[in-house]
């Protein structure tokens, strides 16, 4: 649509060294060794106490179409020394592994893994870069707007309408996805309303009221072409000439039209909202709803709310669609086992002497303890993929860091998270409408405390290690930095490092 | 690629309210009456002392391409009440107006046109979202990047990497594109190579040592597939083991490589560099080149350069591609002009409560004012179109709000930047290449004086009004606050306001 090359394709979306790699792997003929590797995030973006998983239908589309065109590969050939046989084999190439996933709008947190690809090295490696893009900015997004949901309540209504500030085409349509998931309600770009069924709004802006130089002529330009209004009425002045306007459209169209209620976009939000509703009150349309905007954020509503604020929809852009307080989520794709020639696994681990960078070995699985009373979550547990949670009565669940904060929990229920998505190469997913996608993370927020839903200094979540995962993991540290020293022969002293 | 509709277009990539808006043009029979909007941002992104505008290829291709499709229109037909009239409407749209725009590497300042449209209403309405959307963004990272290239000097290498954390697809291309308008050598992004024939870079991760476990078994496997060798140290200890491995295999396979160097990704750059460039000079390496990343910003390089780290090349992702500490430009698009039935223009202006937010009416032209002497800018001159700078000898130049900042300018050559790009709907521009735009940006920087190009608290470049300007300015604010006044009966206590 927007590019020189009819048959482009995403397969050159990635960093050029996982292709790199991936000649590395073919020449040395291990390129279809198996390998896992998790996708998780380090930290809680905004501080939050927890995070909402979205990116999974587009990590879906973008493996059922990985396919190298002839572009691509003629691309590759003009600009490497890769060999003929080489090219041959991207061409051929399809992505024939597994992959496992939490659901879209599932509530995840820190240090689980969230996808789990299980594939030959270089399909594994050829993928990390467009499934990270995906999953680190959608899971961002969505959070942000799960927070601004709940900080608004649920009486209110939420528009996403940040298109025009969003990092380029992409990021306004899957952003505003993330966002309806969230728990958004509708979303001002016409092409995401389209494309994913979302709900659409929006009436007018100021340029109409500049069209017709007179405000009330442009209301009442706007009511005879549209049933539905809402009027924006801070072109010129508010108070003295948007509202007094927009009343007067509202009682010469009467049942003519539904009026649906003003937008004020800028000056003080809670002075005007307020006034607003006394002058809409007073002249008989307590109905007629009060929708602001102006660089919202889940703070901004906080603190417009708690002075009373009246406003009972909130349009929220720039801050949402770019999570501008937060940009990026830093979601990492780590390899945490290879398998031998016999397909045999054994674990593998990255050091670093940044202590959070330091992955955790092994094939791992999610499972969400739910206590039988409340109907609430302990946490999540996390233990290597061969342990069961079958006839365990009692779990001992304890931070894996700080190992003296611990709890025995009884009487639970273990859910797990992880779901099969490809196996074989084949979608083996149901993909669910966008609607139903919304309400299951509605329905997923439920198991929290409140504690871990405030959007300020949250309780921490208890994402714990089972004492295998937990122990797997010291000996594997143990392991390479043994190693190390066995096979290098530099030594400096202390004080040099 | 990614849609259900093979005819998918980015028609609907707007915002609902401008399709309203067009509606009630169509329905009054005002949809092709004339009108100006520019395009501008009210503030200087990350503070800085100038821009770099990008964004306008994507513009044109997004021009070139806008039509509504048979699945827009049945989209719509489906989820609006418009009448067939007005869908059919649609269908035939085209664009057929004329856009000025300043050329993309062109260095652009706050509260100046970057982008001129004169067309129909309708016109101008439907492309205002997908404009703003593309030219925000793109011009956000080409001035990030012109930041951090500005720091790394120009002997350094700067290579963006940040695809895995950019706001979703588009973002990671056109970003990288932008990035590299601004001053970047290279991407990651084999995908940007491909489409716009940017370097592409990059050569393992840590994955491949964890694939092989061992650090020089896997250089080995790397150096025997590879003759460009970039060796990544720091998977299990940089020091320890990453160096010496890289030199053992640098040392075993000599010329059968090109050690081009080593990558460190995490620790103390600034202590690992230093030791590094030790070993490697030591092992007879002093070409071999060291490149550094980590969260790197232009903030964090210049701290690093202050300790004299041993850094030849700047792998930055994240904060680059994201704009970490500013992730939105906030561009606005606004009416300064519209024509009446026989095409007369009147000018147009939106008041606010927040100052900044008040428009500049008319149609306007941006002359840099170039000294003869010094071939440096003496600032930005904008005046309304009809204006001419012919046998203009002294020129007063004066802020348009603190109006007592002013000096006299002789012996000066003014430049128009604004220039056609579309002329009643066709392309009148030769799209250059990438690596043309990328030298005229490089170019057009000279023309500032130092004290522009400090990334923290540059000096204010004067972007000044002619005195019509300013003048017309001022009188439309009064003329529609007296409007306001005659057409309301509303009046408040002088405490409510």
């Amino acid at each position: 649509m927007t590019t020189n090359y009819p048959d482009d394709s995403y397969s050159l979306h990635t960093d050029f060294y996982q292709i790199n790699m991936m000649k590395v792997y073919w020449e040395d003929g291990i390129a279809d060794r198996k390998a896992v590797f998790e996708a998780y995030f380090r930290k809680m973006p905004f501080d939050a106490g927890f995070a909402v998983f979205a990116g999974l239908e587009r990590v879906i589309r973008y493996i059922q179409t990985l396919t190298f065109t002839d572009s691509d590969i003629a691309y590759l050939r003009e600009n490497t020394d890769y060999p003929e046989a080489f090219l041959q084999y991207l061409k051929d190439f399809k992505f024939k592994g597994k992959i496992r996933s939490v659901l879209e709008g599932e509530i995840v947190f820190n240090n689980e893994p969230i996808i789990q690809v299980e594939a030959g090295l270089a399909e594994c490696q050829l993928i990390e870069t467009a499934v990270l893009n995906a999953i680190n900015y959608q899971t961002l997004i969505a959070t942000k707007a799960s927070r601004i949901r709940y900080v608004a309540g649920p009486e209110a209504s939420v528009m996403e309408f940040g298109t025009r500030r969003a990092q380029e085409f992409d990021a306004a349509l899957w952003g505003t996805r993330s966002a309806y998931i969230g728990g958004f309600d509708s979303t001002s770009n016409v092409r995401a309303g389209k494309l994913f069924d979302i709900p659409v709004s929006g009436t007018h802006a100021h340029a109409m009221i500049q069209a017709y130089k007179d405000e009330y002529v442009a209301f009442t330009k706007y009511a005879t072409s549209h049933k539905d209004c809402v009027f924006l009425v801070d072109t010129y002045d508010t108070l003295h000439s948007g509202i007094p306007n927009a009343i007067k459209v509202a009682n010469e169209f009467g049942d003519k039209i539904n009026f649906a209620g003003i937008r004020i976009d800028s000056g003080d939000l809670s002075f005007l909202s307020k006034k607003a509703r006394e002058m809409l009150d007073d002249a008989g349309y307590p109905d007629a709803k009060i929708v602001a905007s102006n660089d919202l954020d889940e703070n901004m509503i906080m603190h417009l709310k708690a002075q009373n604020a009246r406003i009972d929809t909130w349009g929220v852009g720039t801050k949402l669609i770019t999570a501008y307080d937060q940009p990026s989520l830093g979601g990492v794709y780590k390899m945490v086992a290879i398998a031998d020639d016999e397909g045999h696994y054994t674990d593998t681990i990255k050091l670093s002497s940044n202590s959070s960078k330091v992955t955790t070995p092994g094939r791992k699985n999610i499972f969400r303890i739910i206590d039988n009373e409340s109907q609430h979550s302990e946490g999540d547990y996390i233990t290597l993929a061969d342990e069961s949670m079958d006839g365990v009565e009692t779990l001992t669940m304890f931070h894996p860091v700080h190992t003296y904060i611990q709890k025995d929990v009884s009487n639970f229920t273990a859910k797990e998270i992880l779901h099969d998505i490809f196996v074989d190469g084949e979608l083996v997913y149901d993909l669910p409408h966008v609607k139903e996608i919304k309400a299951f993370a509605e329905e997923r927020k439920k198991v929290l405390w409140d504690e871990y839903l405030r959007i300020s200094n949250p309780e921490e979540y208890p994402v714990d290690l089972s004492d295998k995962c937990w122990e797997n993991r010291n000996e594997n540290i143990k392991q390479i930095r043994d190693h190390v020293k066995e096979t290098t022969s530099v030594h400096f002293d202390r004080s040099e490092l």
